[in-house]
């Protein structure tokens, strides 16, 4: 995913010029101790898994708290536009964001470790590394640095590694491949030897169906399927080794945050754990299905990336990121969290998750449903 | 896991014969409008990962509730015995318990599938079937046969294969191998030839040391460490084929769940998906460390089981539960909709989780912590 593909996506090619002025909606209001919030988000209104993970965190809030304190929810560019989030947030014109912690990068580049790194955790680590793991406290300093008190709340899982209209044998064949690929991925495929470029969403059918690009990443089947990316590429490529598992993040104004009563302290936090764990399931119950029709109506070629290519992509990620933990100290000691808690993941990962996984392909006939 | 480990396990021997009558504990009072429930467990009190993970899930309730819903934990024994608890809960004795599904099998035998299938689903499908799958009405409708209202409400991860003194080269050396292993997998072990045996916990380690048996599972290192099983068996077999990803589960007294408000009902099911996420979380970030000092410190041999088993084991899987399912006609039913849910979840995690897992451990040089 990256900043610009969201907003442009879907055809929803309206939300830059339709931004309202936020003088237009309703300002917060306490009225019998209720207090009223806003969220805005980086989302179009109810855009599948993503908004609509927005949309449960303002319901769940609302509900467990009885009314005290209601969150009405806005899509990108109702009150502001989507990368304008942040801001109306850290200044306090609203109270709440919902969107993804690569989108601030620009403001405190630590932001991206956040989000996922190439090669890095899956998402049940993300959530380990966040919960038990150090990863909370260090997202609150880096969200800090915005006016903003940081929850996970989502997560894509896996994404998948990108549409192709050129078969990719080896890494020899990024040498000159124009992909669109954002972020830490990009500087991978550029350190590759791919000439990496950037387009808004709208922009990359007609970019692929011309060869003016090879090839882009997206999201997942889910997602992917409803852009339509199958009628510009053929081949779909995986595993997504540049963002194995993306978080979503949950931004609220500090002193809106610091001036809730600690019972709305506890319902809002809980919130955004049960909508984490909520997003993400639905990625994993929804992928399956929409990656079938893809393959089998729309005759979409998927094909595995090798170990040569995933090899090669893993060395340069590290030198990648090795150089990206250098640009400030913060960036330094969110990375350096985040690699340690990779190295013990990924080694408990390698003999539980990963070789069951491994053991459930095994060519062995299971058990059916009656009837099939 | 099985019923008799928990409470037997950690040398808390006395369980048994510390049960209080439950007429010494004050009943559930309400007073001012304040609900105060009582939370019975099948875990011994602040048990790691699985007890703490049911006082988290009562805290949450009172904090977010500010007070409105109380609840106090008990652990194993406090007010009744372990298995017991469903009991207390079904007949209105408590309001709420903590515990895993597969220990109700003898009341609803479907309830088994529920915890977990040999060579079955992740944690994060297990939670995708519950949420988006269709899990949670199925798993309502086998909880209302024992009185109760279902939330799943953590999960172990996958489990470890289990402790061997016998080096395990085919699936021929399960012939006539003495193993401790209950329920589903070890009609698996049986399948195999196995001599599949069961033992309260506290009875493992003299038989191991004896010889009277070969073998036994237990949870993953973080509660095998603390178990002291390394001071009996030479070998730590991975994957936990057997137990995948185990589901904890909250059961309510129906007609008290009933009786709630609809805050609190929003309360209770959020502070359950909190703590479902959040005990699979602890798990995932403590299981490396402790067998790090399994491995390191106490000299265990880690081995993997090798495909030629996995396969065997996976085919006689496949036939046990075909069997199991035949049993009454909602295990069918529950059985059908987790085969379906896993030949989906199955494909998608074969395109994602489990190839980029793999990928990770392809041996190319990543980034480094500073200081190394």
């Amino acid at each position: 995913m990256d900043r610009r593909k969201i907003v442009k996506s879907l055809g929803i090619g309206g939300l830059a010029s339709g931004v309202a002025a936020a003088s237009s909606f309703p300002k917060p209001a306490i009225s019998q101790g209720l207090l009223q919030w806003r969220l805005v988000t980086t989302w179009p209104a109810n855009f599948p898994g993503l908004g609509t993970g927005a949309n449960l965190l303002g319901e769940l809030i609302g509900k467990m708290s009885d009314g005290r304190l209601t969150v009405q929810v806005f899509g990108a560019g109702e009150i502001v536009p989507a990368f304008e989030a942040m801001d109306a947030v850290g200044s306090g014109t609203v109270e709440m964001g919902h969107g993804a912690p690569y989108y601030w990068q620009g403001k405190v580049n630590a932001a991206s470790y956040i989000a996922a790194i190439p090669f890095g955790l899956t998402a049940q680590e993300q959530n380990a590394w966040f919960y038990f793991g150090g990863g909370q406290e260090l997202a609150d300093k880096v969200y800090a640095e915005m006016g903003a008190k940081f929850f996970p709340s989502g997560n894509t899982g896996t994404q998948m590694g990108g549409w192709f209209n050129k078969e990719m044998n080896g890494l020899a064949d990024y040498q000159g491949l124009k992909m669109r690929i954002p972020g830490l991925g990009g500087k991978v495929v550029a350190a590759a030897g791919g000439n990496v470029v950037n387009l808004p969403g709208g922009e990359i059918p007609p970019a692929l169906q011309s060869g003016a690009i090879d090839a882009t990443e997206w999201v997942g089947p889910y997602n992917d399927l409803a852009f339509g990316l199958y009628q510009a590429a053929k081949y779909y490529y995986y595993p997504g080794w540049h963002e194995p598992a993306t978080v979503l993040d949950c931004f609220i104004n500090m002193a809106a945050w610091e001036g809730l009563p600690d019972d709305l302290k506890a319902v809002v936090e809980a919130a955004n754990r049960a909508v984490n764990v909520t997003v993400l399931s639905e990625f994993v119950a929804r992928n399956n299905d929409a990656l079938n029709t893809l393959v089998n109506e729309h005759g979409v070629e998927l094909r595995p990336f090798n170990d040569e290519i995933l090899s090669g992509l893993g060395q340069l990620a590290g030198q990648v990121m090795n150089d990206e933990a250098s640009v400030d100290p913060l960036s330094r000691e969110v990375m350096d969290s985040i690699l340690r808690f990779r190295t013990m993941a990924g080694a408990w990962a390698g003999v539980s998750e990963q070789p069951f996984m491994s053991a459930r392909l095994l060519p062995f006939e299971f058990a059916t449903p009656s009837g099939g």
